[in-house]
This record gives structure tokens, C-alpha cells and sequence, in this order.
């Protein structure tokens, strides 16, 4: 079975049984990059191009890695150095890639709605790798691998956001996963950086970071772009620090056992301080490695696992 | 039988019967790409470098799938990070990189005959992937391919190819290609970007667009590069459009089944009109597809295709 | 049987009997090289990460190469498009690498003591390719395997290091190397550039070029770098090139057979004239290979070399 057609571009509209097929599949492939040999012929003969018009090494190494850890081919194309540069289309350069055999395209792009658009134009499957303030979609997946490898479960969990929630497409996906699954999700950060209308997506915005904190499950700290500051949307780091930093007191105010997550890279001493992200609750480079085999999942999935299953 | 010795460097002097045998190769590499499993173990264990000296992910993207379908492993070196930007000359380079084993060296340089004084360098073999406003041979081979796959034949066939072709190395491998395989070129363009003395080659020179485009098998459009402007070679991109761009009622003038080509990325609006681009007559996917054939048929037959044929 | 721990940072303080098993292991590893089919399953499904927070394509292309050639998958991320450039700190990034499944990272950074502290911070191993002015060992590895093979040791031998000794890592590993397995070191270099106490490790300061050379079996000319002109650390290259470059007067002061290195990228017709580049007594390509061999044995030793001998 593939995943919604052949595409994952939002987790929004992507039903739970969808969901819970991707993180049941993620669990094996955890199991093979844990394994001392981690290669397996799976997607041997495939081929995934990576086509990243923002720079995001975490991002590109993580599906990089998951398609050759299942014996796929990987192209990767920089903005920087392509046909971009020379002005050509987004839908040009998605029919070149494509014609040149590419099963899988893997896009990061500065624009909302990107990947949608690459996805109407080409046969190839398309991960959204993070469209503009849009959607992330699989590190949101890999954010609920994670929460549902640490706690057993997603349903009913309270589950606090915190940060520039305006910006964050990583935001944006969590909100749709979490909720889709069963989830509680809080939202707390500067209320100039909190979308208007955010919680028709079922989501609860507070205007107290602590409130948000209290008794929650799992707090997932967002990144603070630097850039957002110059643009005036924030008073300063240290101000940030002190009224939205995730630090080992306010992190008290969580459940006991709450897991911390962050998407990385961190700003240590802004949005999360250094006790809490090294501390004993921090989940953040389990997080990591779940990306590899979350995206594992998908790469497999998107292929038409099914009929390959028995090579595995 | 490798072809004419151990580098494909120019179509120029290349006998018709070599250009037919990379042709007839390159078909049952198309095969491969088409199939659901795409890699074949023949070049298992060769390497391939590709070093470019311009940015062209096109280029350079077609010859990393070529050699990874045919298993070989594939290294990239941009200028921009190489040894180029310590002073390192070319040849030293060259012998650097066929030291660490490389058996098929990949070049794109601005420099016309670089590629030539890379030939003589090293033992490897060495493909131009086009040099300055010298040659760009693999991109004539996937033309003639695709010409012959269309159409049955290249001997007889009237050809106009279309812009501006004195900075053009593709107009250049193009004409040689085509002459030798029997084919009627013709050459349209502005005035002050057609070559003095190019009919030499065997093409013919039309100051009328409308009657190179009389009756032709195929249009090859050549893509206008911006910066040409900027030097003051032609008036502006719109005036250029309406005297050399081809539209639908252009196309009209040449035979009903033409063939309209482009190398890519495309100007569209430009050079060539949207409805052209993405016409019936347009083959322009399709040459990206052959592209990786040929370089697929070229790594084979320059690495000794004969002897490994058994592991085919 | 792995070397010195997981790590390879440093050539001080590594006994004789540690280099000589990485040279010795690099022998049939060079003969994969030159084999017509140089690929070998020995490291497939290990996984090796490059992290270049400077340009080396040198350096970099021959570690891919080594683990290309041992099956290995190779993930390269240059500081240019990385976290880096998000202000991640060394450590987290360290962490997120490691944390997707890589087993040997190789890191090239500007400030010395880099891989010490990323070796420290993951369980994966991490070879130092290159740690600001302070080391780098596998190019003081390969040179000591490129002499021990044309000379058939290393003991008594006489090696003139001739050039930039206070800013050279190269020249801090070879003097290590070299102490270690018994030859005598002699350095030679424009005042200014030689390090204040450097007759501590066992070498020996010669304020007279001619004299270093003297009887030498080996000449080791250190690249100039151009930027430490402008510093106004020598006085030009043309009076570098009279004062200090090795032409082939100044190399008849040597044995006769005396070996000519250069760890490249050269600066011909400053620190070596072009024809001691190009000349009978040159071993510089020959290191270059010998560059891949020695990698490939480090990357097999560092993974557990042992236990995957029956799989070679």
C-alpha cells in the first residue's frame, strides 16, 4: 500500500491509520541502522534526488543516508550550483530530473506550496522536505516516532510547542500529526510570532508559557531564527531567553517524565539551555536517528513497498 | 572496440560509423533507465570523476546517474571548493585525481581545449562535458540519438538549428554531428552571433529565419544566455523573441512532424515559446532521458565495453 | 587489531609498531587500487561522513575514494552549506552525525584540537584530516609509506623538510612519524616561519638550506601558502623561490637517488621548480595513490579490521 497517492507533501488531511502504517514501517528500519551491517537491498536499482534550494545538511544528510542504507542511488542538486542559478522553472527542473529516471525527489524550498506544485508535474514520488513556512512533514513524523517509542502511545498525551510558531513549518506539521493521533497540543511563544486563527487547527494557544508547561507530556521546543530578530518580531536573545528559554525550572513544571525534543540545530542558552538540552529528559538526538528511519519508512513506502517485501 | 581511441573530446573527425556505434549502444541503455530495476554490475568497481570548472547540474547530474546505473562509483569536485581556488594548474589536477584511481575523468571548463590538454595528460579516459565556446559532444550525441529514435534515420533530414550560435559549443558539436551522419544543417540566428566562416563545416548560414525553418525535420533551439546581452550582442530579450523565438506560428513554417529540441535549462518566453515548449512536436524530456543513455553507452564503450560485455 | 584506540588524531605519542601495521595493512590496499576491478565488500554497510569546514578536494576525494573502494557508503558535508553557518557548535553537530548511523567521521577543521574534541564527544571513530596549524596525520602516513616502499625502510634515513614549518600541520605530522620510525629530520625554512622550540621533537633546525640537503635521501618541500605574504612572513614569492625553492641545482646537493615530496596542490616555480616536479626523482603521483591506500587501511583498521577479515 502507498501512502496517500504517491506523494507526502502536509500531514495535514494525511489520515491516523496512514500515520500509524509510516511509524510501524520506521520501527524495522530503526533495527537496521542499529544493526552492525546496516545495508539492505531494498531499494536497490531506485534512484532519490535530493533537490535542496535552502541549505539544510541535517535535513539533506538524514534522507541522504536513509536511501543508501536501503541500497538506493542518491543524487543530491544545491540551488547554489543548478539550472536555478540560470533562471530556469521549478516545473522544468522537476521534468529533468524526472526524465532523467529519478523515482523519489526529496525537496526543500524557500516557498509554500513548492512541493505541491513539483508533485502535480512530475510521475516521480515527492517528500516535502520542508516548503517555506508550510508544512515539515517528516520531521514531524519522526517527532511522533519518538514521543510514541518513549511513552507507548500518542493518544491523549499533552503535548507543549514553544516558540515562533508563526515561521515554523515544523510547527505547522507537529500540529496536524499530534492532534491527527490524538494528542493535546499547546502553543506558547511571543504573540507577535503566533499565527491568528491557529487554533481552528485544534491546537490551544497560551498566553502563559507556564500554563503550557504544566503537566505536560512532551515539550517541543522550537528553533529561533536569528534573521527573525533583525526583522524587529522579538526583542533580543537574552529577552527570549528569559521569557520563552526552556530551562531545567520551567522545565519543572512539566511532567516528571516529559520528553524535551528540539528539531535542531539548537541555539544552546536561547530558546533551550545546555542542562536541558544534555539533560536526562532530552530525547533530541534519539530524534535524529529516528529521522533516518522514519524516512527510511517512507522512501520504502513510497516505492511500493508491498511488492518489493519479499527481498527484504 | 573503444571509440577512436581513448577520449571523446569533439564530434569533429569522429567517422559516421563511430557516432552509430555509441548510438546503437546507447539503446540498449535506454532499456535500462526504463526498467523498474534500473542498475546493471557492468562498470562494478570502476570510478568516475566528474571535475566542473562552470556549475551545471544538468551536465553533471546526467553523467552521475549514467555512471551509478552501470554501478560505478561516482566522485563530484566543483571548482569552487577545489584546488582550482589555490592556484593548482590544470594538468596537476588532472594527474592528481587519475593517481587516486580515477578510470573516466568528466570535464566541464570554460576554457576551450581544456579538455584536450587533459587527454594528454593523464591515462584515464576523458569526456568533455563541454569546453568554453569550443565543443559540447555528449550534448550533439543525445540530439542524434534522439533524432534517429523519432524519426528512423539522420541521413537526409533538414535540421535548423536556432539562436545564438557563435557562443554555442552545442551549435558546434551539433554541426559536426549532424554533417557526418548526412543530415542538412542550417544555421539562423542574429547576425552578430553567427560565426565568420562557419559554412566551412559543411553548414549553411540563413539570414531568413523563416526560410531555415521552411520544411524542417527538426528545430533546435539554442538557449539564449543572458549575460550576452549585457554585452550588447543583442538588443533585448523581447525584441529577441519577436525576431528569433519560436512560437507556434513559426513552427508552422517547418514540416508538420518536426522535431522541436532544446539542450536546456530553457528562457521560456524567450527563445522559445510555452506552447512550443510544452507542445506535441517537443522531444525536449525525451532528450534528457537519451542524455543519460549516450553517456551510459560512452562510459561503457570508453572503459573497454568489449571484454565486459560477458557481465551484461 | 585497532590502532591506538578508536580515534586517529595525532601521530605523536603512536609507537612504531602501530605505524608499521597501518603501513603494512596499506599494501594490499594498494593493490586493490591498481587491480582493474577495485571494489572489495569489506566495509559495505559501514557508513563514513567527510566534514570540511575548509575546502581540501584533495584530501576529501581520497578519503571517498578509500571508502568507495571498500564499499563503504559516504555521506560529504562541507561547512559552506552546514549547520555550521546556523552558529550549531562543533559538538552538536558531531552528535547529529554520529546520531544517523556514521560509523568513521573525517574532519577538516581550521582550529587545532578540533578532532581531538569531536573524538571525545562521539562514539564513532574520527580521523583527523587536517586540525588548523597542528596535524595532519594521514599525509605524514602516506609519505612515510611512499619512502618505506621506494626505499624499503625507514630507519637511518636522512629527510630534509624544507619550507613553512611554523604554520605547517603537514610538516608537525611528518616530524612525528619520521622521529618515530627512526629517521633523522632536518628542517630548513625562511627564519621567521620555523617554530621556536621544534628541536624538542627529536628534529633538527638547519639555518642553512644547502646543508639540510646535503646527503638527504629524501626531500620534503612544504607548500607555500600565499596568503602568509601578505601576512609579511616572507618577502615575496620570487624571492621565496631564489632563497628557499628546490630547483635542480639544489637537489644535486642530495643523494642521488634522493626521493622529491610534495603534499600538493604545488606552487610550481616557488617552493619546487617544474622540472624537480617532473622529474625522475618525483614520487609526487606515486604519493597521491599511496594517499588512497594508506586511507583505506586506517579506515579498516579503525573499523574493526579483524573480525571482518574472512568477508576480504
Amino acid at each position: 500500500m502507498a501512502i496517500n497517492g504517491k506523494d507526502l507533501i502536509s500531514l495535514k488531511n494525511i489520515p491516523a491509520e496512514t500515520i500509524k502504517l509510516i511509524l510501524d514501517t520506521a520501527e524495522p528500519m530503526k533495527e537496521i541502522i542499529k544493526r552492525q551491517i546496516k545495508k539492505v537491498p531494498t531499494l536497490r536499482g531506485r534512484t532519490v534526488v535530493t533537490v535542496f534550494y535552502e541549505a539544510s545538511t541535517r535535513t539533506r544528510t538524514s534522507f541522504e543516508l536513509a536511501a543508501k542504507y536501503l541500497s538506493a542511488d542518491v543524487v543530491n542538486i544545491a540551488a547554489a550550483t543548478s539550472s536555478v542559478s540560470k533562471g530556469e522553472s521549478l516545473k522544468d527542473t522537476a521534468r529533468t530530473i524526472t526524465s532523467m529516471g529519478a523515482d523519489v525527489v526529496v525537496l526543500r524550498h524557500p516557498m509554500a506550496g513548492a512541493s505541491e506544485l513539483l508533485a502535480r508535474t512530475v510521475d516521480a514520488s515527492v517528500i516535502n522536505a520542508g516548503d517555506g513556512a508550510h508544512e515539515h512533514p517528516t520531521q514531524a513524523l519522526l517527532d511522533l516516532f519518538t514521543v510514541r517509542e518513549k511513552k507507548g502511545r500518542l493518544e491523549g498525551l499533552k503535548v507543549a510547542i514553544v516558540g515562533d510558531i508563526l515561521h515554523s513549518r515544523v510547527a505547522r506539521s507537529d500540529i496536524w500529526g499530534y492532534t491527527t493521533m490524538g494528542a493535546e497540543v499547546r502553543l506558547a511563544g511571543p504573540a507577535t510570532l503566533m499565527p491568528p486563527g491557529i487554533e481552528k487547527t485544534g491546537a490551544r494557544v497560551y498566553n502563559d508559557l507556564e500554563e503550557a508547561l504544566e503537566g505536560a507530556d512532551v515539550v517541543n521546543i522550537l528553533r529561533i531564527q536569528l534573521e527573525r530578530q533583525r526583522q524587529g518580531l522579538f526583542p533580543g536573545l537574552r529577552e527570549y531567553a528569559v521569557m520563552f528559554g526552556i530551562n531545567r525550572d520551567r522545565l519543572k513544571l512539566a511532567a516528571p517524565d516529559a520528553l524535551v525534543m528540539h528539531p535542531g540545530p539548537m541555539n544552546r542558552g536561547v530558546e533551550i539551555s545546555p542542562e536541558v538540552a544534555d539533560g536526562l529528559q532530552s530525547v533530541i538526538n534519539t530524534q535524529v536517528t529516528n529521522g533516518v528511519a522514519v524516512r527510511m519508512a517512507l522512501l520504502y513506502l513510497l516505492t511500493g513497498g508491498a511488492h518489493i517485501e519479499a527481498a527484504y
